[in-house]
């Protein structure tokens, strides 16, 4: 059976959707048997698959209205005719009912689902039910492994001729956490390859590459970044520029909105990268703490266990470190005061530091999986000796940056506030959401003198009047909003004063 | 804390989206601190709320990309600037969150989200959650009673002077379902008052109101609801015409595409029209059979008990008709056809007839509700007596029709296909699915004249070459694919015979 046809004259828009979509009056749609939100072939010289909103006066009947990109796939232009059919949903849709069902999804279904989010062949309204489905019913093990090598296939690949390629994640949630330069140039300088792919913020403060990208260039594509890490044996780039795993940024875009991000979406996207440069040892930190994704030790055990059931089934060895993350890692949070505080510990200057610790335990971990024994001993020692830093130099180098880098290069914004102790007492805890609000609305991480400097971590001492933490910004609007946010948001939480219900314009000076 | 603002410079495109976005460029976002489908205000002399899309290169930094309702509600044009800013999701996208969570809702976070549907606050993609969540999750009895009350409060309400209302729904499913207008006649004729709203089809091949409209004007608003009810004691209106209910046109947009009607919707839905109009007594016809909506009588019995707990909770007395939709209602499927077949019982020419029979037995139902004794038997008799036709006539005429109308006043379409039978046998099933795709390939409900007559029913012997059923269209084009469907799709199942698996080109003449 063919299905219904007419012929129509095409209307430009000038605008481009993020789906492609066509408007056709309401009269139009009956005769063709189109509802609103289904899909229509649209045939010039080319073929466009289009969603249909309806309308009974802004398109006249015989008439269609094209945005360019839908112009563009069917090779028509304003005056044109083209030809227009029902074009039934792809298949992905009967594997997203699937998931709606609870139904065990094959490998085909849904490196189809996968596909066709790369393709723009499914809607924000079909993504949304998949995401939400993921989300509710979840997917068992076998699940996420093909859900995982779908996002790799339908991507770019890094073949290192080097190899083992050694791989670290940090799932993130804890402000401060800027030990990835150390860890890589622990690892690079003890003679292991760590090609090292990082992402920047999207909620958070202040992303890996956000930081790195303030003493050398980031946007790596994979030959360069081949090139880097068979010299270096590290590398610190950012993911973004290449596209592994692509459709990730697709499904980022609707998982936003809803405030989710599915257990099943999450660990295919995560080992999806690290699969794509083939990494056959990876060291997964797991950062629990209040306020971050990972709560309590029972998540992060759960975490840990389907990372490593993952690695079985993928061919990769990883190991899991579950690490404190209750308050920021260190004391800088932002770009340039991240930046400055890492390298200070590479140049030896900062010990003993939180930071330094966390560091070398990690890269320990890591060179053990290489087969070097007393692996954090080891890593203490690269770092101490001075080898860690020579190494970070190197790739610094190897990535367009100044060899001759000085922590002291990393300049702090040029607008500051202290925010000093209301009273004297202990500290009881360090708010990381609010840490980062503040961050964020002093500027960070595209202003990249913005950030927060703690004077004082949990369980100190503090006297009243004392500095609290600094905050820095690259302009003066942005300063004051961000005291006004520590006001309202207040990070520290000082011993028997309830601070965090009094709007107390006294905190500030 | 104030968001970040930005002053942009309006462009204007010529298209209204179904929500209202806006295009920015993503250093623009970058600044404020907006995310792909987040929302922006954009305060001109009025405040838009819109959703943003992101783009590096179709609107300069400083420029913002508007249709024309996002413009309108703004009250800016082209070349005027706003000031931009972030601006947070409705609360009601904490009530979705929370229902993906399979938590219960209380009253004014349904009420929420129903307004906020409708309000168009909501993106597609939260829609969409949201129906997704509940199709998974779904709605105990109070939710969607609340559900249901939220629905009626953000629309029209009918206040019928005259009482009690009584009503009557069919959960539809079965083609050729044509008793609406004879249950209607038959009640009113017995002095009770049924002012029917109906519906068109969707995805059926004709509702009641596709073929009431072949016959009389049932583009009632409110006021003329109000008026032909009180003074004939039935209508037969398009419950489209009114507002009754209204966030449900909003709905089926996004429940269409994913294939998916959850209870909870489907309840509510029903429910809060007929508490628009102040029902008192509602009978639910449910019919069930193969290729409806309710496959089994399990299934039937869950749907009879939820009507009947939500009619308590909503102070309606509710009885529920578990009726035989194994096949088609009578003979005839397309709005004229069915309008004929319809008329004809009421002239009293087709007795016996499975349409009759069913539609005296739910007229008795609505009798008894109110009080008359014998209710079936009563209903038998109002319809042998002509009073019902009688009282038809009324409605019609109250309805801007023909007082003198006959069953004969309806053609057929001017194009006819017999489909014959290919052997001799016992018709063992007649597939619902099946004639419904062949009827709506043949035109219906948009081309009045087009549909099917079924020459046999299941159970009946057929000869070789004897006549199945007929096909009309009001065009030659519509009858060959309508027949060229009836090969792929054949739906009548003769014991004995695979037809389902061939394909039989010697089926047609």
């Amino acid at each position: 059976m063919g299905n219904k046809r007419m012929k129509l004259k095409v209307r430009h828009y000038n605008v481009d959707t993020s789906e492609p979509t066509v408007l056709m009056n309401d009269s139009d749609c009956v005769e063709l048997g189109v509802k609103e939100n289904d899909r229509v072939r649209v045939e010039g010289k080319g073929v466009a698959t289009a969603l249909v909103s309806r309308t009974d006066s802004l398109v006249k009947p015989g008439n269609i209205l094209m945005p360019s990109n839908t112009m563009a796939m069917s090779k028509v232009k304003a005056g044109d005719t083209v030809s227009v059919e029902y074009s039934p949903a792809p298949d992905s849709v009967r594997s997203i009912r699937k998931k709606m069902d609870n139904e065990i999804l094959n490998k085909d279904e849904i490196h189809g689902v996968v596909q066709d989010i790369l393709d723009n062949k499914l809607s924000k309204i079909e993504i949304s039910a998949w995401l939400t489905s993921l989300y509710i019913n979840g997917m068992c093990i076998d699940e996420i492994a093909d859900f995982t090598t779908a996002m790799v296939d339908t991507g770019e690949r890094v073949n290192f001729d080097r190899k083992p390629v050694f791989d670290f994640h940090s799932m993130g949630g804890v402000p401060g956490n800027k030990i990835t330069p150390i860890v890589v140039s622990i690892v690079a300088a003890a003679g292991l390859m760590l090609p090292k792919t990082s992402s920047r913020a999207i909620s958070s403060a202040c992303g890996t590459s956000d930081f790195v990208e303030t003493f050398c260039n980031v946007s790596l594509d994979s030959e360069r970044l081949k090139e880097v890490a068979e010299k270096t044996g590290g590398a610190l780039a950012w993911g973004g520029a290449m596209h592994l795993a692509p459709v990730d940024d697709l499904v980022i875009k609707i998982e936003h909105p809803l405030g989710i991000n599915p257990r099943a979406q999450m660990l295919a996207s995560i080992l999806s990268k690290k699969l794509a440069i083939g990494a056959e040892y990876l060291l997964i930190d797991i950062p629990m703490g209040k306020g971050t994704k990972v709560p309590t030790l029972e998540i992060a055990r759960t975490y840990a266990r389907d990372f490593m059931d993952l690695g079985e089934k993928l061919g990769m060895h990883i190991e899991c470190a579950i690490t404190y993350a209750d308050q920021p890692v260190g004391a800088a949070i932002g770009p340039n005061l991240e930046a400055r505080e890492c390298i200070r510990i590479l140049e030896g200057a900062e010990h003993p530091s939180s930071v330094a610790e966390k560091a070398c335990d990690l890269a320990g971990i890591i060179l053990e999986m290489g087969g070097i024994r007393n692996g954090a001993q080891r890593a203490k020692d690269l770092l101490d000796s001075g080898e860690a830093m020579k190494k970070f130099r190197e790739i610094v180098r190897a990535q367009d940056g100044n060899y001759d880098i000085k922590s002291d290069d990393l300049k702090p914004g040029m607008y500051m506030a202290e925010i000093k102790s209301p009273k004297s007492g202990y500290i009881h805890a360090i708010n990381n959401k609010n840490i980062v609000t503040i961050a964020r609305t002093a500027g960070s991480p595209n202003d990249k003198g913005a950030g927060i400097i703690l004077h004082h971590k949990k369980g100190q001492r503090v006297e009243e009047g004392s500095v609290l933490f600094e905050i820095y910004a690259d302009n003066e609007t942005k300063l004051k909003r961000a005291i006004e946010a520590a006001e309202r948001h207040n990070p520290v939480d000082i011993e028997g004063m309830l601070i965090r219900h009094v709007m107390a314009p006294n905190v500030m000076r």
